[in-house]
């Protein structure tokens, strides 16, 4: 019955696997990216003085004070940006309006995988165009794309699993060479240790460059699906006026993602101890002889000692200790472990826990 | 350069245009069907124990919970309900993963303005079947759909914009004959005058039905964003776990759908005080010259007095006295507005206004 009514495309495809959870309390959770601290406080009262009997009435359809706000913190219009639901939605918007079923898109895997299958969804073809040793593009990425005629490019940065950083320039000729549009998914740009990288201005000029930016990672707001685009607003418009679900944010989450991007402050505190930590975590790592890259973003990409036990092993133990991080079952990851920046406290048990697993006590 | 990128289709439609809003307090609005009731006081329970430090983690991600408490109330299995960002998330998703582009979709004009906007955005064909004088389905609606291989039809019952109701008993002699998918949707069903009907145990066994409800009407959460699917485990499932954005629903709306959809006795008390409202409304705008259709919903559709001034003039007049109601520049509509139930204060006003307006007092 169901290959009569699905598309075949949908019926063809694989769902994406949302992360491992774990109903208990006590498990110490490195798998997910999520900031190990809360959200802003102005958020806890944004929260508490949202009173419930505005929910009788539709929210704004727009997200109006949210867009003033972003537009505010980085200096660009509000017509440059669109609110959405998470930055999945941006992702999904992006494939809506600008690839046609059978169109090309272009990836760089390994990379996030929600791009293969929100392609999968639109009937798209999906190009891969790998990446260097060191987890950057290629550099005929440009010249295969054009002759594959990709219409959108997926540029996840920093990159993940790895954290690798490309700049402004770098990007700069890309965009300016592709004849397509380029989607930069800037979800852990929160966390970049050098504080002057900013492509807003770039974006906002560029007429083929859409920034994807989120609540969930940075602000310690992943429960609240918030995210929002940034470009040309010839690019945000159709997506904004036309392909966007009519009302896709409800009141209370434009509430409070309007007190989160309003406390800078408080994510400059928070960023400062994830940088502090990151750097922690991969000195402690390295000294139980894992090899770790470079890394801009909340977590860390370890490739575990030669002589020990596989990642795998690794992850199971770890698993059984009540500690989950992430195994990628995928090329070029197999012996590797993306680890999730934490607290030092969490911090302190995983590489306790290591020791243990590896019997380096 | 927007042509450029562009999908054809998208750049030749016309988005959706939400229902007017006013900031002002004052304004009476009785023009996007909104309930005049707020929602549960355990919603604003739910709202005011919700802990904002658990945003920090990603939210469940099928609404699990949700989906428990919806099955229990209706009868059925979670696997038979996908809980969905408002009732517009599923409509969207019903095309995403059953119509391919170029494929038809039946509708009956007129009806909910968003179907024909979805349909244009996922490339598909409108094909529009028409109503019979009394607003229901044509006769040979399903001989005409399966002609035009329809893989979709969407039909709302009760109907919007008149109120009139459909029986089980002719859905499903719809359903038995269609070739397709059927999404009836039910945003509305909330306030139907017969407290038996209930199409969910017909829904779930048949093999090609798919109902949709919504938090926005019956429960005062318009706000909120949240709807469901009800249907057979084989429709729900690519939409559960293929087609729906990873984590569609944040972490409080999923905690206050919960409590909405638990406190029955909340929504009994404003469906009752919503149906006694709507008897006087139709009394009142019978005694005023208006016809007013039968109406199961929290509106209903008054065809203005032949011998006064026009429906736009009334609607204009109205919203020079801060009141707000629907009129559509559409075919068959033209001499009728669409007003939305309200507090009894609310209709009281409007029908002094309505009288000085018609100049009968």
């Amino acid at each position: 019955m169901t290959t009569e009514f699905q598309r075949p495309n949908i019926f063809a495809m694989t769902g994406y696997t949302p992360g491992e959870q774990s109903a208990d309390p006590a498990t110490i959770k490195l798998n997910t990216n999520e900031n190990p601290y809360p959200p802003s406080p102005q958020v806890f009262d944004a929260l508490q003085q949202f009173d419930a009997a505005h929910l009788r009435r539709y929210p704004n359809p727009t997200a109006s004070d949210f867009r003033l706000a972003a537009a505010k913190l980085h200096g660009v219009a509000p017509e440059q940006i669109i609110a959405t639901r998470g930055g999945d939605e941006l992702l999904r918007l992006i494939l809506t309006t600008f690839v046609d079923p059978g169109d090309s898109v272009a990836v760089a895997e390994p990379s996030y995988s929600l791009y293969p299958v929100l392609t999968a969804i639109q009937g798209g073809q999906l190009f891969d165009l790998g990446l260097t040793s060191d987890w950057r593009l290629a550099p005929d990425f440009v010249d295969r794309a054009n002759k594959a005629r990709c219409k959108v490019a997926f540029i996840v940065n920093p990159h993940a699993p790895s954290g690798a950083l490309m700049d402004e320039a770098s990007l700069r000729t890309i965009a300016e060479a592709f004849n397509g549009l380029i989607l930069i998914d800037e979800a852990y740009v929160d966390f970049v240790s050098n504080a002057g990288h900013d492509l807003t201005q770039f974006a906002v000029k560029a007429d083929n460059v859409v920034l994807l930016r989120t609540l969930s990672k940075g602000y310690g707001l992943a429960g609240l699906r918030f995210g929002y685009g940034i470009g040309h607003a010839r690019l945000i418009e159709p997506m904004l006026t036309k392909t966007r679900d009519s009302y896709n944010l409800d009141a209370i989450s434009q509430s409070l993602a309007v007190a989160a991007i309003q406390d800078q402050g408080y994510i400059e505190e928070t960023r400062r101890q994830v940088i502090e930590a990151r750097l922690e975590l991969q000195v402690a790592l390295g000294a139980l002889g894992f090899e770790v890259a470079p890394s801009h973003a909340n977590f860390v990409l370890a490739t575990v000692p030669r002589s020990g036990p596989s990642a795998l092993s690794i992850y199971q133990a770890l698993k059984s200790k009540q500690i989950l991080v992430r195994y990628f079952d995928q090329d070029r990851l197999r012996d590797k472990l993306r680890i999730t920046v934490g607290t030092p406290e969490e911090q302190h048990q995983l590489i306790k826990a290591l020791r243990e697993i590896l019997q380096r006590d």
